[in-house]
């Protein structure tokens, strides 16, 4: 990891975003406060668009909308809308109908086809969108559209969300300046009835459609599918990765997909450390397993485990749930081949209970639970099957009082 | 449910238990408390067991020894051993020694084979069982074999439950008096390192052990199969049915299936009612599919959602969140055609927002947050996908911070 990520460098995403994308973010009465809720991106002739969504069966007529414009138009997709406030799912005829009036309007004032205009949409399920607030506001939207304008994109997404998640890194290919952004919104099903997770990647190196798909798909596996705060997914989950500028020789393709791995687990990551009343980022490394698709599913499978999530919270070095949660993975192994650390101190050694010190551990995850809003308030487990070669991660976060409070005492 | 109910009596079962079958609880030292920690069920001769155990990669030696003595005893099991305080998981050499040590006693001192003895432990994961305690109090527990001691080792098997879970019915079928009784423990992955769910049901009527397996298995996928607490499978559980006595006209199996139905579901339900911090009971009846597991696994989605139990404990008619888990559960269908009830109102028809009363919905809600432990405190969901005519129930609690208290605030 630190290997790849030496390659790039983290940048101010206020100032440096990839060349020939412009952004917008302003506020258009949809929410109850002043925040911003309007978010536009509008992407370069030529760009290409892949998107991975939702596998709900109850999803939000957008999301239909964003997979079936995608496919038509081959990728060439020109504006992307995104609302919050209202997710748009569940509302019935209006779902369809809104998806519909809004990106038409948009494709006017943009003066390019209806068809290149996708739309997204995250808030409360089941409420109609503000569809004559956003209408009405559509030409300042438009007008703030500038290169600069990132991070007000990036916080009209927002819902309850504590942190604004933007990132931008950029490396030298060849001579070339090379650019990926990217910026996120979710902290898992994070607000009673509200549509969790969306993510927007873009990059200034063009890839071809097929090529683009596969390396959307390799980032996002390794990030945003390895990530649960609650094991909940939503109607509007999102994931819409743009590139455009001139090609690159082919050679060079895996460096640009270690900056889309970098910039998907950053915003993943903090995705997870923002879950609903957490304290820590759990971060699950699982290693020894046949292939990373199994070392993935178990290491989520221990992020997902709610006695896991509270023994963390509680400081509480428990073991025992731990290898539970990984028993009930469904991954095939042997408990006496196992080797499990949290932090750097070996719990268990080939199925054995190690002889470690457990006042260690458990400061080791009270210096974790500070209450600061910290991304590196990471504690993580590692666990080694000792079985093959591959390995992958998960985040996740801890489960404590604050989540019921939120979940339970919030009235619609 | 009423129709079958009304075949069969609800009996005191401190003094009704099936013809042939004794029971003993003690308290033998293995917790701190003075407790019963050790219980024992001798069986008739020639009475017939089936087992239903863990799905988990990580389990206990005793349950592989379980569906080891089944399977070559070919189900004639003639004694079960429980202790609760240590789960004797995840202890290395020690799991299986320890089983071993202990039904080898316990077949010395009823003068039965070794391998027509059972054992199931219940408790801390990872800390050695008390084997010497054990032992030592061996001779008292056999000693206390008795029709009427049914209740004595109901409590023996509980860790942190609140409550006993013990029932019997009794019916006339053909002139001839038929008792089914059932205990169980556990309510989820209940307490910190604790293994969960145990249960025990004897019946009088003999049945074929091949009728046998598959009757438990109907009622087990119908009731133990059906409940959530928290979606952890622990390494300790274990089902056990066993019959003993004159056999009965085939005719007259379905009366037993229904009788076996009742016990199981009741005792399912008390542990889901009696869940980690639980106020209520969450009942979750899914109708219009195209088979009954896949009402069942929708049921059990609603059940476990995090979201959803987290809007009951708020008393939040959040219909959102249920038909979000609907549609995470990976069984299709159509919103458009979805009716559903909270209670006896109705939120969707058709997929469309019906005009309710929220007032009465969240009334309703908190009638049954009273504070009072009753199994009659039923939130009850009903969705109808009107798809196809199978249906399924599920049942679970909601979460409250006392669930978080209980496994964050332990310490090991």
């Amino acid at each position: 990891m630190s290997q790849i990520e030496t390659d790039w460098s983290f940048v101010g995403c206020g100032k440096v975003t990839p060349a020939g994308f412009s952004f917008a973010g302003i506020s258009a009465g949809l929410k109850n406060s002043n925040k911003k809720d309007l978010a536009l991106i509008l992407t370069p002739e030529k760009s290409i668009c892949s998107g991975l969504f939702t596998q709900s069966t109850v999803r939000a007529s957008c999301i239909d909308i964003c997979e079936k414009r995608i496919k038509k138009s081959l990728g060439f997709i020109r504006a992307i809308l995104i609302n919050s406030g209202q997710a748009n799912a569940c509302t019935g005829d209006f779902g369809m109908e809104h998806t519909l009036i809004a990106t038409q309007e948009v494709a006017k004032l943009l003066g390019i086809k209806e068809e290149e205009v996708l739309m997204c949409s995250t808030g409360v399920i089941g409420v109609p969108i503000e569809i004559k607030e956003l209408v009405n506001n559509l030409p300042d939207l438009v007008n703030e559209l500038k290169k600069n304008n990132f991070q007000n994109a990036a916080q009209a997404i927002l819902t309850t969300d504590l942190v604004e998640k933007a990132i931008s890194i950029e490396t030298l290919i060849n001579g070339r300046k090379v650019t990926i952004s990217g910026f996120a919104k979710g902290s898992g099903m994070i607000y009673p009835n509200m549509a969790t997770m969306l993510a927007f990647v873009t990059c200034d190196v063009g890839v071809e459609k097929g090529e683009w798909d596969k390396m959307i798909s390799i980032a996002v596996n390794k990030s945003f599918n390895a990530i649960s705060v609650d094991g909940e997914t939503s109607t509007n989950d999102a994931f819409i990765g743009m590139n455009a500028g001139n090609k690159i020789d082919k050679k060079f393709l895996p460096k640009i997909q270690s900056g889309l791995d970098i910039v998907c687990q950053r915003l993943a990551k903090n995705i997870a450390r923002d879950g609903e009343g957490a304290n820590c980022l759990i971060e699950v490394l699982v290693k020894g397993t046949n292939n990373n698709a199994d070392a993935i599913k178990m290491a989520k499978f221990i992020c997902n485990s709610s006695l896991v999530k509270t023994a963390i919270h509680g400081c509480d070095p428990n073991w025992g749930r731990i290898i539970s949660a990984a028993g009930n993975s469904g991954v095939d192994f042997n408990l006496d081949m196992v080797d499990l650390y949290i932090g750097e101190v070996q719990i268990l050694k080939k199925g054995k209970l190690n002889n470690y010190d457990s006042a260690k551990v458990i400061n080791y995850m009270r210096t974790r639970m500070n209450g600061k809003y910290l991304v590196e308030d990471i504690v993580s487990i590692t666990l080694n099957l000792n079985f093959g070669k591959a390995k992958g991660m998960a985040w996740g976060c801890d489960l404590s009082k604050k989540y019921i409070e939120i979940n339970s005492e919030y009235t619609t």
